[in-house]
């Protein structure tokens, strides 16, 4: 169980309940009075306990689980051991993200505005929101219902939130417009100027950074992540992107919906992605790129030129992912075999 | 036209004003007296509009512009549409900086002391500071005039600013000489213990980190960027150094005059930059380097050897960079054969 | 000498008596009486300092130095200068942290909460603990003895702290259980959920990270890295970890005792690390991966595999470094050949 210091617990839940929210079936009906107190792993389940199977490789861990109550995909239920009730789903990972959610629902925050916070007199907030000690928020900010600003926020003129969102502690915005149920996690630095000068042997000089950060609704933004602010045009993070800790955007950058930027990957200024590509870790892309929808950037590549839709790459300069792993693999051969 | 809850806009200018504040040449004395304003891109500008021409890539959007007025270089000022009033310069973006630097001015801002501001007595600011809330502001510091310290920021004990610099939002400083007109963006991070200790199976013993950062005028610094303070020497940052976000600078560091360091790059302890480095997104550097004065690093390079004045490499480790793109290209070439 | 504006300095002290705070024996016991006022460089050091040699590629700087003492291993004793006085250390450089940390110790700081501190009326500090401005401190939170905790700190409710830490300006804890003597710089984010979500076209869906950060005894992270909890497990550091600035731990990472982590590594999630494994800047692991006792990791490596004890392995994806050299070497004689 979740430490109680940091998670509060909802529930229990009956099976049949757990079926309903998540939209997953119950293999034997007879089954849906079972109360469940817990979501845990399959190693660490007891008999009030749900879990799941996403992948094979846990087959044997499911086998000998002691869980209560376990979801799993169609084809894997014959294996489940006796006396394990099922929930079944052809997305066990999915189904267990709202099973987990109904258990360790997002936790009620009380309304209020701490006597400390420091906030404009034109700045307009929505009903219920919670704005906590030492925040700083801007004239003509408009910030929509329920929204939680965690201690130490800077939010500056004129940026506009969305209802539902929640910003992490000592972050900054300025020049942007956030969508609803947005999270922003501790350290975010959105619409700073971008990276705009006239280089020059007598110094550079300083374009002036006029566009904003656009981001759309049900995006997150990991902790310490950079999005600076568009140039002229605006920088824009898609609905649904998921971006983690540590991430570079520069000005102009536009994500399509639901995009995946996993942790330290840089995006340089005026590269477009479409919808749900996915970029691995510390992946780097050139500026003035197109990345087409669906593509898919291994961990640690550079990209340098557009990317077609569906496209899986990877190395620096970043070529098909299985052409870059056959150079690998004869450089290896090549090195051995002079050894 | 920038979106005005973030952007205070100055002008309108004759064409004739334009040409003088930025030093660029009237095509046609008669166009001196048309008034701009706004600065805009060749393909959004209008009559009221002054836009640029930097690259030739985008002549055809140069001669389908509307325009009132265009920025180009002398040899391209035969390609304009007709009607389309001309600024001649030979460094077409440096000319438009200025332009839109006069349309877009940095922020005049109100001098004056938050109340929320904890400033210890000993310490001496400028005229015409703005210091926003809940800055910290520790013994002995000195701030110069018309410096302005955004909200949260954290300045140590005995930290010097220079005049007119930009501390933003929830950064912090410590051991630190700052130059004038520089200008931190937020999250920064200047001044902590370098990454030095002796290491043992026993247990690694920490190394007293006993230098300070000491950064030059006229530079930027981007968001969540951090720079060590010298283990015994000094960090150093030459005047009118563009770093970015997300940089980090180790112990020891000196950066020359006009470096420019892109998003994500690492620089490690005691490495020297000349003047005029350029150093892609994501390359990183091995510490106690040489890297010559106008040397230029691509982007993800891996720097583990001394780097002469005016190379360019690229690659892991780095080598020149036409020999990794040749060898990357030999290497495609041979997969391709075996496929 | 350090500049008084950021360091105080103790001392004087005999050699007699820097060779028995440190363990290090003295060459010549009638040196013993010799006093000393500071450390410095061999270059810069004078008849008052102290210096070290503990790099062969200095001897001939050792040679001309005209430090009134130095540390040396016994084997280069004989290269010393006429009149220099000695201490013999096998670890020179540990002798020398030893030794600089008498002279410069770790500043004494007064207890004391500052009046702008938001602490809940249920958290609990220990005796000798200094809260500065704005820090903000949650319900249930316990801080050891004689903890500092540096401005506009934000501690979420329930995380505990040992004794004797240093909680580094603008840095942001939450669900996290920290042990003693650890060093967190400034802008560090420990406890913001993992990046673990259910991927889908209809949308990602977040799962629930109810995890941990246990951080052990001994630790320092460096400054704005992000450490984010465990999504089940745990995310845990083992005692005497030294982590570096932007470092990226992902959820339920394990590093063991002593690990060195240097700038800007990504570590994915559910990776183990043994003990005193060794991360070069730049390096990024893939999730789910075992990486030996000892093992030794290069600068901007791809870790793609597990790494077994006591390997030392570089490259994209990772090999046996000498394999990696030889790949470079092979590449570059191959284009070579053909220009």
């Amino acid at each position: 169980m979740a430490d109680s210091r940091f998670f509060t617990i909802a529930g229990p839940f009956t099976l049949a309940q757990l079926a309903e929210l998540s939209g997953a079936a119950l293999a034997d009906p007879a089954s849906g009075s079972l109360r469940l107190a817990d979501v845990a792993s399959l190693e660490n389940a007891g008999a009030q306990q749900i879990s799941f199977l996403d992948n094979r490789k846990y087959i044997a861990a499911f086998q000998a689980s002691r869980a209560g109550a376990c979801i799993v995909h169609p084809d894997l239920a014959d294996r489940a051991p006796a006396g394990m009730a099922l929930l079944l789903s052809k997305d066990p990972y999915r189904t267990y993200a709202k099973v987990a959610q109904a258990f360790y629902p997002r936790p009620a925050f009380q309304a209020g505005i701490h006597a400390s916070a420091v906030i404009d007199p034109t700045a307009r907030l929505g009903e219920g929101c919670r704005v906590e000690a030492n925040v700083v928020i801007g004239a003509g900010v408009e910030i929509g219902a329920r929204c939680h600003i965690a201690p130490n926020v800077v939010i500056g003129d004129g940026v506009v939130i969305g209802d539902d969102c929640l910003i992490g502690a000592n972050s900054t915005l300025q020049c942007a417009l956030i969508g609803a149920r947005v999270m922003l996690y501790p350290g975010v630095r959105i619409g700073q100027d971008g990276f705009g000068f006239a280089m020059g042997p007598q110094g550079h000089l300083k374009v002036p950074q006029l566009g904003r950060v656009v981001i759309g609704n049900d995006v997150e933004v990991g902790a310490n992540t950079t999005i600076d602010r568009g140039a002229g045009p605006d920088t824009v993070i898609g609905d649904g992107c998921m971006i983690d800790n540590l991430v570079q955007i520069g000005h102009n950058v536009q994500l399509g919906r639901g995009c995946v930027v996993v942790a330290q990957v840089g995006i340089s200024g005026s590269t477009q992605f479409g919808d749900f590509v996915a970029a691995g870790g510390q992946a780097g892309f050139a500026g003035h790129l197109k990345v087409g929808t669906g593509a898919r950037i291994t961990a640690q590549a550079g990209v340098t030129r557009d990317i077609g839709a569906g496209e899986t790459v990877g190395g620096t300069p970043a070529v098909p992912r299985i052409e870059w792993l056959r150079q690998a693999a004869l450089l290896s051969k090549m090195v051995r075999n002079k050894g």
